[in-house]
């Protein structure tokens, strides 16, 4: 499906189900967020876990290039090998190299059924097997796995005082995560089969299905509100960063030990798509904190983590990107022969700097 | 998992299974190519229905650059979003711009489930049609379908004289199907139900699926003597091209017309992976035709499938990549502003012109 850069994601995403057919990235700002932008930042979401990050959900694009010229690379060729693939280049690099005009999207068939659960597990540990799990038994029907900490209600009800906690007890951990899928296999009696055999294994604590399409979207809420909570508590320390899966549970733990440690008063948080690597470990000063006490706070605690992430060869950024606000740090962290190629490219494409100084350059 | 570019790509397989896990690149050299060769051309197989190219399984990459100097682009993070992803340049770049000597390859739970199918249908749309209810019906879960023409057998049977035809009656269209999974679902049911509603749709004609691993094993040669029985026949046309799937069989269907017209007294051969669009649209000159005949034969059907290939926005490299021997063709169809494009990175990063010199530039 061919779409213009200006096109809005759920436009997009309705665009293919009227066709009986789902392009998979779903984000937040969905609403909002344009397919041009989310070629060009390589958005990410809560279907990378199945479906990839845009870069992999793209054929073909249509480029502006700093010279005016137009690329028409507009292919929706499933499979193409001849040689160097260009658009790979304007994929994530942030309006850097071009102008990103026309999208040609990879689709798959629309879900008819889904089932989500919340599921309560004792520690994020837990949720990593938990996840392995799910891998195998559930093979490639997972489209979310997104792990939640135990503060999660209470800054979920925060955002949205009528939510009502889905489970009857507080756990240590929350995992909310989607197995969906159409045709010839019941994907309700796979969740269900799945959620026994966690409790079998003694990873899933207690768990609630939804029975309804009402009940998945409040299951939804749960996740959301989450992160509206955390607005609500003024300006934190929000992170989005990756490691190896194996070392998930490790990098969190190390790092909320020397938050604890040197930041007693904060609250950190640790919430994110698991399967992938990717944590949004953020850091909430006290809701008194005054703003220059925050900016202190914030500098501290994000050299707090980038330290333990640095020793487990991480991202600072899984999914967000670079943009400005990671400018300084990404630069400063970046080895000098990756700098002389993305230098040899920018001056390649763009010898003028003309394309959105500033950013990654 | 991190391997050298020198391993060979079954060792690589091998390595990953001893882990319980699964390293999904499978191609019929995959005893003797290896991984940085596999890279370089991005390579492609049985299973990039499922699971992708070379491109969509490496998570990092090492590169020895024109200039002597090493990039340590060897990250095994799932998800990575900092600016522009230099690896993919050299994914599928012939070792035009550098020298891969290692790579970090992304891998899946072994399948411990596997069923396989060989199918009767009456022509490619239906064998198109089926593939698309596979898609819904059996979700991700199917890992290979392959289509095979009338002659598939009598072209089977010439290589391997003591193969037995699987199915009681000859067809028109033959496809080779494998569903794979672990865990929770049972694949070989999926396999049954799936074939019975080909059969009420009036899709499938026959079918027989395997019982066994040797059985499976059996319809895999096949599809594998399918192509040496080519071989056999002497020097012919082999392409290796793709177009939008929706117009996979009226592209087929005007090829072979065009070529019964033109080179009557030659077989044309399509067989392919349907999903992706990529079909091997290959013609045969009769037996006893002399090298120099077989010379303007080849030439002649060529220029017809390419023909037809240009009208539907096909791509003469689906799979194979470009190499010295589509170079010319190659070449004379890319448009001015890509070749500056790809003039400008080849000089960005190989000023010198070093690298695999004749090779895409």
């Amino acid at each position: 499906m061919v779409v213009e850069a200006g096109c809005i994601l759920s436009a997009a995403k309705e665009r293919a189900a009227e066709d009986g057919m789902f392009f998979p990235l779903a984000l937040g700002a969905q609403g909002s967020c344009q397919i041009g932008g989310n070629v060009s930042t390589n958005a990410g979401g809560i279907n990378v876990l199945r479906y990839g990050m845009t870069r992999d959900l793209v054929l073909g694009l249509e480029v502006v290039l700093p010279d005016g010229k137009i690329w028409d690379g507009l292919s929706t060729l499933r499979k193409d090998n001849r040689g160097i693939d260009l658009k790979q280049l304007f994929v994530g690099s942030e309006g850097t190299l071009g102008i990103v005009t026309a999208a040609s999207l990879k689709l798959n068939p629309l879900p008819a059924q889904r089932a989500t659960a919340l599921v309560a597990v004792a520690s994020l540990d837990d949720a990593v097997a938990l996840y392995r799990l799910a891998r195998r038994e559930c093979c490639d029907l997972m489209s979310a796995f997104e792990f939640m900490p135990p503060t999660a209600f209470a800054l979920a009800q925060a955002a949205m005082p009528d939510l009502v906690m889905p489970l009857s007890n507080e756990y240590q951990a929350y995992v909310l995560m989607e197995i969906s899928g159409s045709g010839l296999i019941d994907v309700a009696d796979l969740m269900q089969r799945f959620l026994e055999l966690g409790l079998e294994r003694s990873l899933v604590l207690d768990g609630v299905v939804a029975a309804s399409e009402s009940q998945a979207r409040m299951l939804w809420n749960f996740r959301e509100a989450m992160v509206e909570g955390q607005v609500k508590r003024g300006r934190h320390l929000r992170t989005d960063v990756s490691v190896p899966l194996s070392n998930l549970a490790a990098f969190v733990r190390e790092a909320e030990l020397q938050l604890a440690a040197e930041l007693p008063e904060c609250l950190a948080i640790s919430y994110g798509h698991v399967g992938d690597g990717n944590v949004h470990l953020n850091v909430l000063p006290p809701v008194q904190t005054s703003e220059a006490e925050r900016h202190a706070i914030i500098k501290r605690a994000k050299s707090i983590v980038n330290g333990v992430l640095a020793d487990y060869r991480g991202s600072i950024s899984a999914e967000h990107g670079i943009g400005r606000e990671k400018m300084e740090e990404f630069r400063a962290a970046l080895p000098p022969v990756q700098a002389a190629m993305l230098a040899a490219v920018k001056a390649a494409l763009d010898p003028e700097g003309r394309m959105n100084p500033g950013v990654l350059f």
